[in-house]
């Protein structure tokens, strides 16, 4: 059976439960019983059994409205965010941002520590639990509102199990079940991806719901994209897809990536590399942070390198845009915030290389959401697989 | 308002009317009115009716079943394949492929001729109805038949107007609004995209229906590819995803592309430069046949170019299953037939360029459809459109 017919078996099958009422709520907007029974064709009597499912959830509360025609005031109905709350991880080599969230992504408390990633997943998550019980706190709420958790890692993730695979710069997390070890310290539900992908998907929700076709960049010491084609984030096969950073954009290029092939994308224009040619040319660099200080500082060979790897990033993103058709590449991660000298290097290089119908409507732009994307994106994921029809359906009885 | 939204709200909205009753039973799978109760949880009498429209129209017909309980037979109703018929047409540069199809893609009649597409549009499209005609006609079917057209192009197609957008190969084509000549040549809805998109539709539906990522390479004069994501069809924003054949493989390529650009893959790796990369060596070869058939034949300079053409296509697929992470890439075209010397240098470079957790499950193998697979996908194209829940829901009043 086909991808296609399934989900048209779906659609006919399920009959309007208490899952699918919800994701009519879910915009927020309040209505009334008759509102709800004309939008759904169901009865006045079935809308009310799924709506009194749904109350004792908490995920839906009464708005109470007076009557304009005098008799009974006839209630709406609306999507009530703040009953639960979603913990948001965004872990990085070096860093970590804990945020948490309403079910709506209002951010309630938010937290940025240094962190080493290769001090391995046992001491890395219980630190987290920690600080996100720390966090739930200081929203002035209880563990008990606790939802789910989301996660992003820097590495790739297999979608199905929320595994690292094989993580360049993750000693020690290679093949571990993360959900599952959140799981077991925060006893709720945990869903984990790549931190790309939910930086994309962070970015596209908050800053771009319009845009149904997107790339999102994060250039920092790794490189790596998000891809959203028709509207949503698309995760190939494995869930690798965006894996840009080991892409090679020119055969001359042989300096030797982390990943064990050479002149990868990552090894020649990510934070690292500027790093290490800045100090071939005698200037003090060690980190993305202090690259990205020095050009805005105006370091002349700063500039210049984070110039040069934007015209390297744009050749393999030349090839992107051939093989995806965006019509939206949003440039994001710590490199970005140089000014506009590695955006500058991107457009130079995708609009000489790519097809005129591919580039005639295309922007290149700078991150929206900047360093907060990652959590964002953590707790859409989480709520969305959270409040997902069948989800809620279960929740609902 | 999101897509995920607009979405959930037209699956909510939607109640199962007689679109959603033929979707279900679009799978050819005859069901009584109890079971299709039972499967919509909606009452018989609604069946009864929306089965009505749907025997009117003649897209559904009884399948007669003996009773077993000795009492009134209960009849079965079925997608009726044969109701209906569709004209598939695939043009490419030099060739057109035309076929009679039913509504399940049977494919009841066929042709293929030389034709040359710089002929301009109205002479090609009034030659497509004629010959079309005269295939329903061998079909042993009317015209009035005819439900509607599906039309592949070789060159970009804007998919919301189905109208070439600065086609290469395509003098004289350049905005033309094919999808209304053909409507008003044959009098029925026409359905137009990009060839090699269809070549994929047409692979993936007959072939591959369980594999959910896959890319669909056609290599032939021209280089594209057709990029199915989440078990659909992924365009991009102006329907030009897949178009890798001007992706520059190297930089040290330097070729003049028929595009204005220099060193694309198409202008290095497509039939035409192998052709000319025999002459200078003083092989004779004019087209992309002439090389596979020299290639076959046991030529070494043939061998040698197609393998060489084949590691210059890898070095663009590498970077696409960086990007997309497919589990299956399907090598079709012309130049696909010139035994394994093509897929053996792909193969060569794609295993070398990927990340293991990108590669590992990755298959890469040649069209099960082959040259057929263009008109299949069209005929789909326009079978989908026409049959499509809203479409239906309109058609069955």
């Amino acid at each position: 059976m086909t991808t296609d017919t399934t989900e048209r078996l779906r659609i006919v099958t399920r009959s309007a439960g208490a899952g699918e009422l919800f994701q009519l709520l879910r915009d927020g907007r309040p209505r009334t019983r008759t509102e709800l029974a004309t939008l759904t064709g169901h009865a006045r009597s079935t809308i009310t059994s799924r709506l009194e499912a749904l109350l004792a959830s908490g995920l839906i509360a009464p708005v109470g409205e007076a009557s304009s025609t005098g008799g009974r005031p006839s209630t709406s109905f609306a999507f009530n965010p703040t009953s639960r709350v979603v913990l948001a991880v965004d872990l990085g080599a070096t860093h970590a941002r804990l945020g948490v969230t309403d079910l709506a992504g209002e951010v309630l408390a938010s937290s940025e520590d240094r962190l080493d990633i290769a001090d391995g997943p046992e001491r890395v998550l219980a630190w987290v639990a920690e600080t996100g019980r720390r966090l739930i706190a200081e929203a002035g709420r209880d563990v008990a509102d606790l939802m789910c958790v989301g996660a992003g890692l820097p590495g790739p993730v297999e979608h199905s199990t929320g595994q690292p695979i094989n993580p360049p710069i993750m000693p020690g997390w290679d093949g571990v079940d993360v959900p599952g070890m959140l799981t077991a310290h925060l006893g709720v539900p945990a869903f984990v991806d790549n931190d790309v992908n939910l930086m994309a998907l962070g970015e596209h929700r908050h800053a771009w719901p319009d845009v149904a076709d997107l790339l999102v960049v994060k250039v920092a010491t790794g490189i790596g994209a998000g891809l959203i084609l028709d509207g949503s984030l698309r995760r190939g096969a494995q869930g690798a897809a965006g894996d840009i950073g080991h892409i090679n954009p020119d055969n001359e290029l042989t300096t030797p990536c982390r990943c064990g092939n050479t002149g990868c994308l990552e090894a020649v224009a990510g934070g690292g590399a500027l790093a290490a040619e800045l100090r071939e040319q005698g200037v003090e660099a060690e980190t993305s942070t202090d690259v990205v200080a020095l050009a805005r500082a105006g370091n002349l060979p700063a500039r210049h390198a984070v110039r040069s790897a934007g015209r390297l990033i744009g050749t393999v993103l030349a090839s992107c845009v051939s093989m995806v058709n965006p019509s939206l590449i949003v440039i994001g991660g710590v490199l970005s915030e140089s000014g506009d000298h590695l955006i500058a290097g991107i457009r130079e290089v995708v609009y000489q290389r790519s097809l005129p119908l591919a580039t005639q409507h295309l922007r290149i732009v700078t991150s929206r959401t900047g360093a907060s994307a990652g959590i964002l994106g953590a707790s859409m994921l989480a709520v969305d697989e959270m409040l997902s029809v069948d989800a809620v359906d279960a929740l609902a009885g």
